[in-house]
């Protein structure tokens, strides 16, 4: 770490800081330029305690972090990348899969019509949320356990793997009993308890990026995972909460290039979220394809302007089946093939 | 709600969007005019299904919401305002509540001392995380039980109240035996299954608003603690992320005089997380006065240079004496006086 | 307009509402609904006074506009799209358009190498600023005069069009002197008498969005150069400023498609701005032709760590070249090939 | 500056940095630690080139910036702090300024009304804009000229000093003429030809803050009017634009601590503009006094709902009067006492 000293502060206060950064495990090298000292501390900034804390003293001006915070996220730690399997398919490798399915579980009636469908177009895995995250008390909350018996049909019918959100805790190992992969939502990005949770799970987990996460702080809430024992991770971009308000949130594709670069994980896109609008899915899909995402998770309902929650982002089944033909040639210009089911 | 058509929309069309608003349980009342249609549909929004869904028919250009989403939470459901009572206080009354000590207990000697510390200066309910909500694993995630048997110690001595973060679902009930105020974070402000069960705990809950929420959402948040049983609820301001870095956060000042205004509850503010700076805390707690909140809660510690977290915004017991004793003529000009335990 | 008035209001504060949207020029048609009563505004807003300032009388809670508020910059006048002729090229067509250069002119070595091998890989339209806006007065503020007698130099040797921004009302007509496109940038979006001026010299413009400007302000940015009649607008996505870090600015990839849906205009996007690092500029390329951009301006620069501005985000031409070389295939899979010059 | 070398990279490639960092003139300081190797350039970072460039460079993670960007703004240049003589009152002194008038000069009634009003309640400066940067070119853009002279009657009838923004280079001498402060408006806060041409009008200067400037960047475009011979500057903080929707724009008003403590500059604050909201300017002035400005800008039209610009956030008379004398026991808190004229 840097440790920026104020202009003009006279040499013993200056020690006062380099004694604490010693007492504080690091090797101080204070560097003394003509307008103002600073001091390198040399160490292992992720097992320290953070000096961040010595701006309280008066003469600390800023304290410059140096170091990754992220250790088993990173490239480094695993050049050649991570594939994660699940639900029958691998997610991360040269075959680039496709998510799909109703924003919630409605009925026997919706999910299964939906999973046909998706399944025609080219869809391995199936989404479908059980339990619902809702701004307000008084919106649909999700059909819980029953919305989970129906995910574990349709699957049993039609061989898709599941993927559904987990919101509690205490749901964790009742929800891994039917997901192939656990949910995380933008809302729980950074519950930190549910994370140790699903990571001991041992099932695979997809991370959605918190509404106002910078990318650091979605990798190190990756690092969590990791750090606990679960090796598959899978992250994936559905848009950041800024000012602009044509669109329900700003897809941040470049977030995508850069979590490929950083980490070793595979990446996905949810450009539903990401827009929050269903007449822009099928370009933002195009656009992930672009930036090197791994897969997408795309919401479908039969009859959206009906749909219990979020209607207005999902797509009809002839939208999405559309929209999985559209995207071969961006596919190809990628090198990359839509996975199909083994 | 009001559904507007896009221009040129053939009446058919316009039809089609008038029986799915019937549909859903409004009655629909169409006005022409000379570019284009809305549709205004009436009912009660927080019963009926969200028509934001209809924005899935392509001749629906935009729903727009009329009414106001929370209810138990409105002022207009409570005018006379709610006095939260708690560790020996009232809060949201004619007094002005002080919390303050440390981000995170870190032992009995650096508890105590603050505890009385603070005290002394004039608050009358302690702070302190036991469970700490780290960005990263590596950092230092709290004492557990420990800090909330340290925590207990320093009440039974001090007679101070104490409000402690909950971070799990499955450790409220244990918190809430300690906790005479049970803090939700920011991380963890729409971790609905975490208020439902905080709400269930009767105790006084402090919700901070989380660091991207819109001020509806916060109070949504605040809406599932009513809806779900505990009328003693206490709003926190502490800032939101923006794209400013001289501070950690923005904090909204604005926000806690709309937060006033909405509803009855009593707000306080969150000065030190608000922006992440011990210098400019004092100035901060002036101007939540001013703009009419009911407490603050601020971060105190024996040796901030020191601390095992967050030590650049924790102020060290004298410049906290300070600041309290200089809020005296800001309660005065706004007819408060500090609260003191009875 | 909808205008929303508050729950419980007395009737005749109702009426007062009526007679002042009458006098403002709408007619009013009031629907009371069970909990409040809205009224719906005929009327042609744009030419109207705006009714927002009804939200001053107490009995007001909310305006919410219906109609769109740019009209010549709308897809809907003008279907068919429009297609810029500048530089020798056609912008806006089927062809995509590469611009490119350094970010400033800094003398004619440096900017003839670069003028050579941009074109050699493949641009049409060369860029370069002469005149730069910069954060800090001590930084450079590009070569003035002279910078743009390099440029015109390196049109009359290579062929290539010239886009170069202008910063003041005073120099439109010499900048127009030598550029083919006029740019107004990201700080200079809402300097609506610059507009007014580039709008007047009839040259094409190319119109950046600014840092914090919604969509919305952007196309209305753009009906001011129509407005005042120049119909040669070319929109250009530069990324938004969010709370995220890793990248300068957030590029709105969105922002592209909803653009080109809304408007009639070409929309171009200019990666090295839209993340600040060079490493991420070409998935950014392919990115934006998968959404649908009609071309792209990149900056490039012989020697990038040397270069007297914005270094970090310039490829050097090897890299540009392979840029170039590289959206080959994403340009054949949306259908469209690399505009040549003629 | 120090420059952060990616972990890993052989000793010749550091070199090759460390011999750069030399060539820019800077003279470098390489720090190996454990993981990685810094390379502290030590020099003046105003006056050199800014080695951010050197991140072009593929073993450079990254550059930090070490010493403030601002030197005559800063504090330090000045400890004792400015005042600035505009209008016959003092600026930045021990007494408060109140600015208020007109969002816009509408007629020599609506100004005259205002005027004479606002005196009366304690104003000792009248703001009007007679040229108006407005997001549509169909909304009113000011009187113009006929503002201005308008303006100067008021002046002589009332005696109070004039603010009015100036939203042209060319119109810098013309509206100079008039008024006794220039203002320069949020979108021009990035006008840097503007911010010179004012700088050398020789007039005092209120700059706002632009919606999305950091506060460095408000403090650089501050010292550009600095840097250009005008002494006189005033910083307005206006409020930035975040995610928020239930105010126009969040107002920081930390960021005016801050401004005070990092300038020697007065500082006062807009809440008309900082919440677009007439219910939240009293509170907002409150908070604006409890912080540490020395002034505000308050905007008062005779009939807010029937102005021609931003009615919603205008104060009309009463409810000024009745804010001013609500101010009193808060500036005695601080003791601050309002400014009268001369």
């Amino acid at each position: 770490m840097i440790i920026v000293i104020r202009p003009h502060t006279p040499p013993e206060q200056v020690e006062e800081v380099i004694r604490e950064v010693a007492q504080l495990g690091y090797t101080p090298n204070p560097i003394r330029g003509d307008f103002q000292t600073v001091v390198a501390a040399i160490g292992d900034e992720t097992t320290h305690a953070s000096l961040e804390s010595l701006t309280a003293l008066p003469q600390v001006e800023r304290v410059l972090r140096v170091q990754k915070r992220y250790k088993l996220a990173s490239r480094e730690s695993r050049p050649e990348g991570t594939i994660v399997h699940a639900g029958g398919v691998e997610i991360g490798g040269r075959d680039f899969v496709v998510m799909a399915g109703p924003c919630s579980v409605e009925s026997e009636e919706q999910l299964m019509a939906t999973a046909r469908a998706v399944k025609a177009a080219g869809a391995v895995i199936l989404r479908g949320g059980a339990y619902k995250p809702r701004t307000s008390p008084y919106e649909f909350q999700g059909l819980g356990p029953e919305g989970l018996r129906l995910l574990a049909d349709a699957r049993r019918e039609t061989g898709l793997g599941i993927v559904t959100e987990v919101l509690s805790e205490r749901d964790v190992e009742f929800v891994a009993g039917t997901a192939d992969i656990l949910q995380i939502g933008a809302r729980n990005a950074q519950n930190f308890q549910l994370l140790v949770a699903c990571a001991r799970s041992g099932k695979p987990v997809l991370l959605k990026r918190g509404m106002s996460m910078r990318i650091e702080e979605w990798l190190l809430a990756a690092e969590y995972l990791l750090a606990h024992g679960n090796p598959n991770v899978i992250l994936c971009e559905r848009g950041i909460r800024t000012f602009e308000n044509y669109t329900r949130n700003t897809l941040d594709l470049a977030a995508v290039a850069i979590a490929k670069q950083e980490t070793h994980l595979p990446v996905v896109v949810d450009p539903s979220q990401g827009c929050g609008r269903a007449d822009l899915v099928k370009v933002l899909c195009r656009g992930a394809i672009a930036v090197g995402a791994d897969g997408l998770i795309v919401e479908v309902h039969p009859n959206p302007a009906e749909a219990l929650s979020d209607g207005q982002q999902q797509l009809d089944p002839p939208a999405f089946a559309a929209l999985v033909a559209d995207l071969e040639p961006y596919l190809q210009a990628g090198g990359r093939s839509l996975a199909r089911q083994r």
